[in-house]
């Protein structure tokens, strides 16, 4: 049986499932759909239909799951609930603070469809939660660390770019590692925002532009920037988009706890990420739990998941048996 | 609604239960079971019973579920089939080999009984054959590379003591540091058995043996060192009974993989542990584990699972919108 996926929205990230479906066994992709004119979408995949958005409702005999792969401010809360009346879909919603309002419309339209939803996954929100719920689960009494990167973010870089006499930008989050051995360590630091990251900027200015204007209006912007130990570094234009396009990322989730009758033993989780392309991993992971989804749905479901939810074997494509003699 | 948890054999991992169950908020221990003279069985908790193990068939009543303590030799064979009769049952059997046909013999007790079973929870198996899951599911063309300790081999502590002339011993098993971070790098190297661990021994002889010959029978023993870079240190009972009672372990369990329509992104995800003490930390998962099997069976599932089927979120005593809010 062969899992037909499409693809609404395409961008990094719709190309990025575009790529993991060609890897995944049991899964075919059906269609591209998109709010530009279709013909001038070009695809990678030679035989695959591109659509326009509008379309979609009318395909829901050819489509097992639709991968939205629009973005979280404007794009999902919208679409997620719309498709998930004709198809079971999965998202990548990572607005944290409203994941809970999310589940509800998603939750509501996919049971009243008969649809099975997952939301929120990727890596943070997705395998990073993972990682918490299993660590807080086995070690209760403990804390919780989150590092991000080395890696680019997308909404530090656009905040840069629209300060005025800036032609374009990339921001680095880098984690910082005298924080992240102490944390290894067992040590469970007390860390500010500050003693976590440090924010390193790559901005080519436009010409004649005040750059200490610039960089002061870097190093004092509320919540992106003042609170971190941020560096600026002018460069021309030509050597951002040479050395500063691609699009790594990743992080770490570590879990520190005691165990024992007086808390006299000590353990330490972590997981660690490293990406050369975040939406190409996310992708990878949207693509999984498609593949978990259509498989909840076949067994009855109905209703809004998230990867807290996902027994892991159903995101895998061998069969429960193959598992546990080829995994445990 | 309290989980009545039972703990069946009462050595390291039995302790480690008792200590991890009093801290699960929504447990109670309501009874230990043992082979030896009740009598002469002290536990930790003050007020718990503690019973000859004949007696456990008899407080069906009395116990939601009762975690196997015993070793995967002869011990769980026999007793997780025996106990899934009358229980929901957790156990830690790890003898990988053996897996499938166990899995068979606890699915077809707990199955007629009505009861849900989760064999071979721990970390390996357990959450590392989870981290091989994940990792497969997002990326798979990729390798998977398993790093054990550092930490104590108990198997290869015992292998050493039965060589004539050994007093006591204790043999640790360390990771080739630079074969991990050749895989941490994403160089996909092929590494022999040699290439990834070293095994280093602390052996008190008995007084007059001949320690070259002693040296000589665990270099070369088949399978157990002979594979590998071995290190022997003699040392008296005294210094090895005060430096090296401990029981820590840990490991690592990294994939690396690539994406991309040509594989042209690369990335690696690594899980490690580092565990003062193996059993304790062991003992933490069997009981989240519990936790996880009695909602399943609450949910009217039967028969025998591993961590692979779980869903992460019923291993958290926090309620599923809690856990949307605070973990996603």
């Amino acid at each position: 049986m062969t899992i037909r996926v499409g693809i609404y929205g395409y961008g990094n990230l719709g190309r990025g499932v575009e790529c993991a479906v060609r890897r995944a066994p049991d899964m075919t992709l059906a269609g591209v759909f998109t709010r530009r004119d279709p013909a001038q979408v070009s695809i990678l995949s030679p035989d695959v239909p591109v659509y326009e958005a509008g379309r979609a409702p009318a395909m829901e005999g050819d489509i097992d799951v639709m991968i939205l792969c629009g973005g979280s401010a404007t794009d999902l809360p919208v679409q997620t609930p719309q498709m998930a009346a004709h198809f079971h879909v999965v998202d990548s919603f990572d607005t944290h603070a409203r994941i809970p309002e999310h589940f509800a419309a998603v939750d509501k339209a996919a049971k009243a469809a008969g649809r099975l939803a997952v939301i929120s996954a990727g890596w943070d929100p997705g395998l990073f939660s993972l990682n918490r719920a299993y660590g807080q689960a086995i070690l209760p009494d403990g804390a919780d660390y989150t590092f991000w990167g080395p890696g680019v973010s997308q909404g530090h870089s656009d905040a840069i770019r629209r300060i005025p006499g800036v032609a374009d930008a990339r921001q680095y989050t880098v984690p910082v590692e005298a924080a992240v051995a102490a944390v290894k360590a067992g040590e469970n630091p007390q860390l500010t925002t500050r003693d976590k990251h440090t924010r390193v900027c790559y901005v080519a200015a436009e010409e004649g532009a005040d750059l200490a204007a610039i960089e002061t209006a870097i190093k004092t912007m509320p919540n992106y920037f003042d609170q971190y130990d941020t560096t600026v570094h002018f460069v021309s234009l030509e050597e951002l988009h040479r050395d500063h396009s691609a699009l790594p990322h990743g992080g770490q989730v570590i879990r520190s706890g005691v165990t024992g009758w007086n808390g006299e033993e000590h353990h330490v989780i972590s997981y660690s990420l490293s990406l050369s392309s975040n939406p190409q991993f996310t992708a990878s992971v949207l693509v999984a739990c498609a593949r978990a989804a259509w498989r909840m749905a076949r067994d009855g479901q109905t209703g809004c998941r998230t990867m807290l939810d996902i027994p892991p074997a159903l995101l895998c494509p061998q069969d429960p048996d193959t598992l546990r003699r080829t995994l445990l």
